[in-house]
């Protein structure tokens, strides 16, 4: 019963087996092997058009990186209050950037909204060099609080940015997911929305360490090979990288794999719906779901083994508070949730007696 | 015939292996694992004694990370001037430490010496706080002209630096060949010589990209994973690090890797050692060995494919010059180094005419 | 009508002529002369304790130096919303303290209160290393709003910070104007109530240019010389620092200086308070007015040469909201303000129509 | 007898007066003032030039300020190994710069010459992005050893340097010592000699604290407001730069100054060159000189009260050592330092025995 988060599985067998593949042999270091070439041609193919991109082995160097090459020290980047760069990634964006600061636009969970950038603009300090200006612009794709962005929604927010001289950043660590959720095809909710540069998170689909930093703005990523050398994310033995992105890739398996993730949390979703003991916060848009639930049964899940962590109430959205002995939990599905994990995860529940 | 790097050649077969066997199944992120938790043992039996150790993905974030912890952004470390962490890792030391400043005791490529330490110290500058001060010393082991420091060299160094309040780095990205060289104990060269802190590569010898830093001063490390986390270099999936250190310490397998890599450069050695048209700079003490030979001779060999780099000139030693028309290379060997590889290269030097 | 901000004015009279009398003669440079020296002893019977103290220049290098030393770069620093620190001084708090954050409690422009602190410590991430932990307070007296913290609210808040293990810093840039303003003794509303490091303004309130940064908890002031010199604010000729602070100190000229402003916006806030067409957002407690007036009367006082400044109408307090054509505008008193400046202000008001 | 260092007198006549009459009234803030736009004027007049400048209080500030505009924080800036930007100013460039590096191009202590230049850009190596590549070229004019430049040789090093994509800086901390040194014109020796960016310095010269920095390459000065700002370096009663400079540029006042410093150290070495005990190392070019004396003699020298600072043997140029017992010191005028203060110094070691 392994909800904790997508990252306690291990890779899915075709991503190993590609890595398997790409061991045998020499080949030239640091990124400039066949597996990173064929990696980078495969990417231009799932988003059908022209970039640049570069390969770390975690989100939150993918996400400080491109967020680096966005704005100078002195400039501000606009985000989500519950976003994961704020929250949840110590201070690397600031370490990245050298020192640039992240604003956060709303303290309600659910997804950053258009009124929330009007309401920034409007209120922009014209005091150069005194305070700090707005360069960027982060949405999380599928956001912290498992919602998905509209294609509309995307655009919207990236027209609104792009007008005030903003540029879009999208931490897509559950692109794949959000991919999944819309059935759309990945250029709908990037390049063709207005993103400029993307991370792609392989790693919690799937993949076993696999980031992709791709600039569909390809004027921004001029300095890229400056920061990623300079904050050791450059590795030596780079087809690690391009070879797990060619098994991820191929035959659509990222697309099989977070579908399966999403609906082993739609299916979850569905069962809970039907539970009074439970309260879903936002509606499974993805591979998230967030409960409220009474201490006891969370604690009772607990002893049994089950695995989700509890989210920080200041997420919740306007008007839902926590009743006494109430906790607020997320759990999370991946490739590897199975029909069993989610059976006994709800018999339990069903079954619970205080 | 692949002497450009030891990073050229994929993962050994037994730490693939056991990366396979990690992969399944579910477990905590970033570290939390079991995995990581068996290597930590491995790596306190594999040194003797207590430690904090810390996993990472690349040599350059291991050194630089190891170097934050030692020094403050107005303080200085002191490195040979042909050092990796100088020359080969872009401003990373910078990037990390927040700006401290390496300074180079000697151009001379051969080892640092207790004289060029003692020369330093000699001339220090009281001018507090206009100056900045030394506070830690790096050594490379093996070193970047392929020279290994015997267990007396490094305690002797340590003890001056220490003497004078600095703390002691070893870059050990080539550590397994210098213990191979040596037949010494992992602990002989490391921390009963006095060094505070190592960086332990796996990569080079025989991983797809495992590094730790070790810190044999366990009050240094306080802030190590912080310092970690805001760089990006806690990964998710943990196990990654984990199993492919299990795989490298187990049955000494690292020994043999590097024994294995070392025992070609000196079969490459033995056989040049007999050619009129072949220089050798240095002795060849691990897995490197640096040449001068005719531009002809070198293209002639890169031409039918042998891979090998240029090497700076700046590196040689006092005295050794090249004569017009000669180049100055570097050959590494690795553990998949064949005795193919080296008949071949030997073969068309031997054949080799004008 | 000069109200735009009190360092328009140049310094007075007494400060002065003590810059010059430290002009003669040669002395030691970086501070280590006997003016710098004397003005610290008048620093430590100014507050009655011993103390470190350092001079810089400015406001935004006082405070930025002050944060640097209470936090790691991983950690954060509460503040109010519409603090100097984070809205008025670019990302200097991130640029000296190597990355560290500023989080902002409240929107709300009046003061930060205990109930903010509890609320934020209530919810406190435990998620370490990913979310960044708070070590630092900063507050500001007199504060953004024009409004004096008293004792006991300084008192309260700092226990609340130091119980959770947090430092505190304030921010005084007018606390010259909040001491005169609560007529209280320095001692009252800085250690004895908590402070642990103060930024003591002279600039605004009679100085050309002098800062001291002021370290009741002397623990944390250890490496202050080298951040100080390593971002250029050790200035060779200290005399400049020391000449000003005694000028300022001798004979209460400090204590002089702040009353006569305070008592000029005293005077304007009175006189005011008995227009119907100015609405005074917040009370007159120190030398600032913040009002809320129709744009064409505010048009035509600045055509008139009434110099003072539009603020930010996200620091209205809430339910206070500008009807169409109203501008909301502060109004700064200085030690060079005189009667004339204030009868032709209220004057103007008085006959104006529309 | 005070020869320690030009800081140690304060300001001028002309310079504190004009300084007076600037302080009378109101005005802007933060460099908005007319004192400044003034300064500004003269200093187009006075380089006959077109030229972006700013104001700040100290030379550390100047020089980091400066080069952090020329390069990016993986390039690097070469310069003399014992240049004031490496030797005295902590790790000021490397904060400025976000950890951009220094690179010493010779230890021995002249000037700076085409063939080390030559020789670096020689030994370059491509390994983009490893090795960090020069990106600024930084003289110091008069340099460290008290010798100037001529016009010829700064020509010659600009071109080599904008011939590799360098950018040019001159630290010109004595800046008008070498210009009355010369007897050229202020144009000459900077950007009609193809400097991009000069830091003039006055405060050396009879100014209290003020240095300008100074494109002539007006395309470098882009971000400098922010670096600035963020650096606390704006200060916000600027008139006190404005009005110093006013003084100091009117009339030829720094001309003056800067001839009498000289006329001074050239008077001392005179005297000194008839003396059989002193042995001076370097030609006076200007206002300083390199002595090499015994120790005893020194040390009683400062016990009948004369100051002047001991130098690191490291800088004494190549084939000059000292013999035991002897000490290497510097003398430095100033625009105070009085025929009295050099007949007695000569006095005393003409009378000196053993």
């Amino acid at each position: 019963m392994q909800f904790g988060s997508d990252n306690q599985a291990g890779a899915s067998q075709q991503v190993l087996e590609t890595l398997l593949q790409a061991n045998t042999g020499f080949t030239h270091g640091y990124g400039e092997d066949q597996w990173c070439a064929q990696a980078t041609e495969a990417l231009k193919t799932f988003f059908g058009c022209e970039l640049d991109v570069f390969f770390v082995a975690t989100g939150t160097a993918a996400n400080s990186l491109a967020l680096s090459c966005l704005v100078q020290p002195w400039e501000t980047i606009l985000c989500h209050h519950h976003s994961h760069i704020l929250l949840d990634e110590s201070t690397a964006p600031e370490f990245f950037s050298g020192g640039a600061r992240l604003v956060p636009l709303t303290h309600q969970a659910g997804k950053l909204e258009s009124r929330h950038l009007e309401h920034f603009f409007q209120n922009v300090s014209p005091e150069i060099p005194h305070t700090p200006s707005a360069k960027a612009l982060s949405i999380t794709q599928t956001n912290e609080a498992g919602q998905v962005y509209t294609v509309e929604e995307v655009a919207t927010l990236s027209t609104l940015a792009h007008d005030h001289g903003l540029h879009v950043h999208m931490d897509g660590a559950r692109f794949a997911n959000a991919v999944a959720s819309l059935a759309c095809a990945p250029a709908d909710i990037s390049w063709k929305a207005g993103v400029d540069v993307l991370t792609l998170g392989a790693t919690k689909c799937g993949a076993l360490a696999a980031e992709a930093v791709i600039f569909f703005n390809r004027d921004l990523s001029e300095n890229f090979i400056h920061r990623r050398k300079r904050s050791g994310h450059l590795i030596s033995k780079g087809r690690l990288f391009g070879a797990q992105f060619i098994g991820w890739l191929k035959d659509d398996h990222w697309l099989d794999l977070a579908k399966h993730a999403n609906s082993k949390a739609q299916q979850l979703a569905d069962t809970l719906e039907t539970f009074s003991n439970i309260q879903q916060v936002w509606p499974c848009q993805a591979n998230e779901l967030f409960l409220i639930m009474s201490e006891q049964l969370s604690e009772s899940l607990q002893t049994a083994g089950a695995e989700f962590y509890q989210w920080p109430v200041t997420a919740l959205p306007a008007g839902t508070t926590l009743k006494q002995n109430e906790v607020f939990v997320r759990l999370v599905t991946s490739f590897a949730t199975t029909d069993e994990h989610i059976t006994e995860f709800c018999d339990r529940i069903r079954n619970f007696v205080l």
